[in-house]
């Protein structure tokens, strides 16, 4: 498994991503946000992507150049059509938007539609904590998930991340799939020859399995495989409310589709519902601040269970990993690399050159 | 266990409420909204907090004929200080408070400090989704829950509600404690002498245990016992993360207090936050109730797993069971009855007559 610096990393995705007709503006902010998925640890949701993104730009449903076109429009609301362009590209711009109106106007809820895969949720929810607001996300997807009590997948893995400014603390990024979950990390189970634990998923007759392989077709091929049991949701029914909750406001309150319906028209679609809420309506950034500080230490220094370490914060594993993958690079799978050569090749881009040797 | 009809019920509560210092208005809504959560199932925040609401009263801690006082408002938020009135009764008036603000712009967010236990959040989510729109709300409460690695609580059940209007199909009334487990399950299964399931509780020690015991100060007396232990959060991390956000939002946010802080005061105190969405500002009402319709039928008419009947959607078996109690009553524990009884003596209250007997 090779390792990259995150900039020739950068570097590569840009001219791969520009070589099959992205502005250069585009490829600059789904780059980015490839690859702090990365550096984050997230590497289900950072370069592992580019392929995928680079075939769907072939097969039209990504469509570079095209423009967010607000639909419906109040001081506090909008609903996006994001006209299928790249979902990064998308999803950055209604930050923007949802940020100046909560600045205007305290609070503030933008929707879209006809949107691309929009990647780690907890990238926009910290773009709005760093804006000094309370930012929340949530995205529906393509159905693999079986309702409390059911064993067909129905609904998505429909993650959700909120992020709170703190003061001299990092901010508090939540940010997780209603999924007992993720399937990648099923996948890499099933890659180590490893059980998981009860309650991640039912198997094609809907019993309930600790065999990551029982979740797919056989034969098992190396990367594309078909799932033909379900994942359960997070926590029984708890997870499958909270699921359904991304369902209704990503889904059907945007006219995106929910549960099964949102991956006729493109199965990389996500159903969006993004919201600012403006401190200062309720708290002088100060006082807000001075609490969430207090919250933070008093947690992490509160008593741990044996064999814990440290009591980490949501958000906290993310910004050590960037940390450290900023220093040792980061790590790319064979699988990857090897799709990322393959597309390189296709479109001419010398990538050894790029990586300066 | 005797079983009263809930408006027999209903009389008592308000007579008490009255004897102890309510007015008929807020005697009226305290009582219907303890009543509704029995008829609910919900019966931890039913009548079984009727002495300790009259307890908090002689103690100065309710405040009968308090007002709500907005202390920072613009034309989409409020900050509204309930003065430790009655929780249910302040909630109330927020809860109209925030649907008249999305009404007019389109959506709304209400917080409160200084409230007292406002029972069932189900109660306030379903309200606002009666009035057409979305509504969600989270309160923070006294520490009971350890953080996700630690063993000492510092965070309270922190629940969340999340009320969905549909078409012909009834509201989807997302409403869940962000740990593992309701405490008032663990009494039971030690009433029961029942094991509990592992990652409920640790003990005093930090130690997982399935003994519900454990969580509790030996030697147990029969009705108030004190918590040694510490509950878990739901999911592990994601628990922990929610949990942390109810915190923030209905603690930090609203200047209640954060986790352990919060009980300073009152360790009846809730930290609240309530929002409202116009569903309109995204799409007509029509559209929107023939998906979320849809969305019901689809996953409840989808393949159920061994030994399922039906799948129910969030909200559903408390709608069942409101049917199903309000024809064959409501049973009361007999601790309950014993304490209400108790109470009844001390103020003059002739439930006898009350009851109609």
């Amino acid at each position: 498994m090779p390792t990259f610096k995150s900039d020739k990393l950068l570097q590569v995705s840009r001219a791969l991503l520009g070589a099959a007709g992205a502005s250069e503006r585009e490829a600059n902010i789904v780059s980015d946000l490839l690859i702090e998925a990365n550096l984050c640890g997230v590497d289900s949701h950072g370069v592992s992507n580019l392929k995928a993104y680079i075939d769907l730009i072939e097969q039209g449903k990504i469509k570079p150049g095209a423009k967010n076109v607000i639909v419906k429009e109040s001081a506090t609301t909008a609903l996006v059509d994001a006209n299928w362009g790249f979902g990064q590209v998308a999803c950055s711009e209604a930050v923007e938007l949802v940020v100046g109106k909560a600045e205007r106007n305290m609070v503030s809820v933008v929707g879209m539609l006809r949107c691309n895969h929009i990647g780690r949720l907890g990238a926009y929810s910290e773009m709005i904590a760093e804006r000094g607001m309370i930012g929340s996300i949530c995205a529906n997807s393509d159905p693999s998930v079986a309702p409390y009590g059911g064993m067909k997948s129905m609904i998505g893995t429909n993650p959700i991340s909120l992020g709170f400014p703190a003061g001299t603390e990092k901010p508090i990024i939540v940010d997780f799939a209603t999924s007992a979950s993720a399937e990648g990390k099923i996948r890499v189970a099933l890659q180590k020859g490893e059980k998981i634990p009860e309650g991640w998923i039912l198997d094609k007759n809907g019993k309930p399995t600790t065999d990551p392989a029982d979740l797919y077709e056989a034969p098992l091929p190396p990367v594309q495989v078909k799932v033909v049991g379900a994942q359960l949701p997070m926590a029984g029914h708890k997870g499958f409310g909270l699921a359904l909750a991304v369902d209704v406001l990503g889904g059907a309150l945007t006219g995106t589709g929910c549960s099964h319906d949102i991956h006729v028209p493109n199965e990389w679609a996500n159903g969006v519902l993004i919201q600012a809420l403006n401190i200062e309506a309720f708290s002088s950034m100060e006082e807000y601040e001075r609490r969430v500080d207090k919250l933070i230490t008093d947690i992490k220094s509160s008593p741990r269970t044996s064999g814990v370490d440290e009591i980490q914060m949501p958000g906290e594993p993310e910004f050590r990993m960037r940390e450290e993958r900023a220093k040792s690079g980061i790590p790319v799978s064979d699988v990857t690399w090897n799709a990322i050569l393959g597309v390189a090749k296709k479109y001419g881009v010398d990538v050894d050159k790029l990586m300066g040797k």
